[in-house]
């Protein structure tokens, strides 16, 4: 087992790890940037590390800073948490480069999936349904016109690098397709470095329905359930659910067979989430795999019971699988709310500043995952979410009954917050009867 | 189902009930002493009403004015929590005259458990193993003398009207009788309004472990399994946990079935807890039945998935039992700390006060049920409960690993806490490994 862990992240989910790490017996180094010297990651690790001014391409994305506080504190592993390096896969060849192990997949892994356009031709290969759509990136507006006339519009421009909701296009005529493409090439050189873009048929009002894998280096892989993430604002996953609304036993042994081959396909091993546009009539198809662990994890660990981020360790370590397909079993419902930093009225504008004062709810079935304190400052350097809260209950009535009375008692003065805008949805009868897809909340005015 | 119910406690079991009926729909009633205005409980519900001054004999103990409330609020039922009138049989009495349903067990129930020694009497009856002693109240020392030979030294000499470790005094020699009977009867004449006390065999070294029962008003009792609640100072609990690191599945089901038997013996219906004393030979012997909900509830509920608060509004509503005892199934391990403000270094002087600054744990498998928040003042004419810190996890090794690590994060400024003390409980090898009993924390020099 490691002897001691360095959590290249921040926020709540370097807390999560390092809770993970004590549990294991494992040591834990933080490394925080000059804006997060009063971070509560930072404070309770075993040994916290400066590695650079704010802005995250200093510190939080600064390579040679995260190994160099590695060789100083001795870590023998890195977990990279969600977001900044962990789909980074030169830096988990540097990591192995340099001896140390990255708590994730392989870097071969993570390029087959990071290419989204090959990942998507790997998924045929391999059986597993896909959006119709080009073969790979296209490399003209004449070939992406040949395929959308063969496809039928609406398509989607995306971009290959993407993720995040971030490089994508709608185009619902021939005559606007050549100006996404522009955009959406654009924006994808901007945030991922490589101005690669491919074609997909436009999935009408579906459900984004994803499956939690783990597998370990021996070639065992185990499904742990869906999550239903269809409440989103511009791709961004705002509420998150388990099990799915629509789900039935038969689609989720469908489901979580092709996220086993999509698994098995690139050789994965680690924590991965196989990402699943679902339609009205419950087709699915594959959109993309995320190499890493993911925002929403929790709602899983509270629907089996497993702990995703100790697994992730556990299997970075060399350890085998401590269970199979069959141990798995779903109980109950649960949501996540991720509570964000933010004025839902002026277009969700972030609102960073000090918590003047904060009060969290807890009590029977509330699991809250956070960073935040009162008197904390909030920066505008980095993401702005705050909280998550997950409710668990029997039953999806009783979670989301629980989540009302949680998010009324979740009480932050000093900065603006989307609780109340939460609030507003959870009392919605669309979302109460689950029928929700990912243009839900546009079609509410919210985009 | 209840329109309204009137919460007649405060504090964090305050909030968890005013949870259950949020979540069944229930409006809710707080009722607050003048100590009492800013506290979370007359905050969070529906409606709340001030009862009277600081003093729990004129507010949460004042019989009229609670059905005072009741009347003007239209609240159709009452909830007592635990303490102050949960144990009251003629307030339940008066609860009934007045129409108002009380939610808990008949007063016939309550009179028949809470006199202690005729409770043993009907235990006996029913084939439940109770200590050997005197056959209910004695009545003079004479008599207390020639049982104390009888059973052997050392004896205990208890309250009859008894509960929450007041009024007991343990005998060793013939010589200190006399005494003991003395202080015990002045105790329980201060405390409890009846100086009738009994005699027992001290059982040495015994754990306290107590089983939960449910049950409706059709005759349908399960249990919940059991609590460890050894470590106690003073007979007050200070860590409980589920299950018992000794327990079997053998000795489940003896104990589970006597607790049934117990609830049966005496008509019971709603929540109920049948308290054990187990040997080093795991010979078990009824204490008491408390005919409420526990403070350590909640690790019941963790284990079992099970709500023992709303399950004991629906019993009170006339709703029979939604599950049978072959639906109960105990999973994974939870821990509850009792984190109170007071100093352990001054022999656990209660530390009343501005909670000046507070952060409370969160995360995976972290529960806390709390009713203070940072500015609250914890005021002198209450318990000095703070949170009921609780872990769950597959294993009681990662349940401790869990519990250690929340308490480390768990910081409160302005007033003393116990929770230094209780991280050393955890990191304590008898703890560790499952050996104590309630002489454990007495051994160590906390008496």
């Amino acid at each position: 087992m490691f002897n001691k862990v360095l959590i290249a992240n921040r926020g709540e989910i370097a807390v999560r790890i390092i809770h993970a790490c004590r549990e294991l017996g494992i040591g834990t180094v933080a490394v925080f940037s000059e804006a997060d010297r009063g971070a509560l990651h930072a404070q309770i690790a075993d040994e916290a590390i400066c590695i650079g001014p704010a802005a995250t391409k200093d510190s939080y994305l600064n390579i040679q800073a995260i190994l160099a506080a590695c060789e100083v504190t001795g870590a023998d592993a890195i977990h990279p948490g969600f977001g900044f390096l962990s789909e980074n896969s030169s830096f988990a060849k540097t990591c192995e480069l340099c001896g140390v192990t990255f708590i994730g997949p392989s870097y071969t892994s993570m390029d087959m999936m990071g290419d989204k356009a090959n990942a998507k031709q790997t998924m045929k290969n391999a059986n597993v349904p896909v959006v119709p759509g080009s073969d790979g990136v296209v490399n003209s507006v004449e070939e992406a016109k040949e395929i959308a006339e063969r496809i039928g519009y609406p398509v989607m421009v995306k971009a290959s690098a993407g993720g995040g909701g971030r490089g994508i296009r709608k185009v619902d005529t021939p005559d606007e397709l050549e100006a996404a493409i522009t955009a959406a090439k654009t924006e994808a050189l901007s945030f991922f470095g490589d101005d690669g873009v491919y074609l997909e048929k436009f999935i009408v009002d579906p459900r984004h329905v994803e499956i939690q894998v783990l597998a370990d280096q021996y070639g065992n892989v185990v499904h742990l359930g869906e999550r239903d993430c269809s409440v989103q604002r511009r791709n961004q996953k705002m509420i998150e659910e388990s099990p799915s609304p629509i789900m039935t036993p038969e689609l989720r042994e469908k489901m979580g067979e092709a996220a086993k081959s999509a698994a098995l396909a690139c050789g994965y091993y680690n924590a991965g989430t196989v990402e699943f546009l679902v339609d009205a009539d419950k087709n699915f198809y594959f959109m993309e795999m995320n190499t890493r662990i993911q925002v929403e994890h929790g709602i899983t660990e509270l629907v089996t019971g497993i702990d995703l981020v100790k697994n992730q360790i556990l299997i970075a370590a060399g350890e085998r699988l401590g269970f199979t397909q069959e141990d798995v079993h779903l109980s109950g419902h649960a949501i996540e709310c991720r509570i964000n930093a933010e004025t839902p009225e002026a277009n969700f504008r972030p609102s960073p500043g000090k918590i003047e004062s904060l009060h969290m709810p807890g009590g029977n079935g509330i699991r809250i995952d956070s960073a935040v304190y009162s008197g904390y400052e909030i920066s505008p350097y980095y993401d702005s979410m705050i909280a998550k809260v997950m409710a668990y209950a029997p039953t999806r009535y009783e979670a989301i009954q629980k989540m009302k009375w949680a998010l009324a008692e979740f009480i932050v003065e000093g900065i603006d917050t989307n609780i109340d805008f939460q609030l507003n949805i959870l009392r919605d009868q669309d979302f109460e009867t689950g029928n929700v897809d990912i243009g839900y909340l546009g079609r509410k005015g919210y985009k």
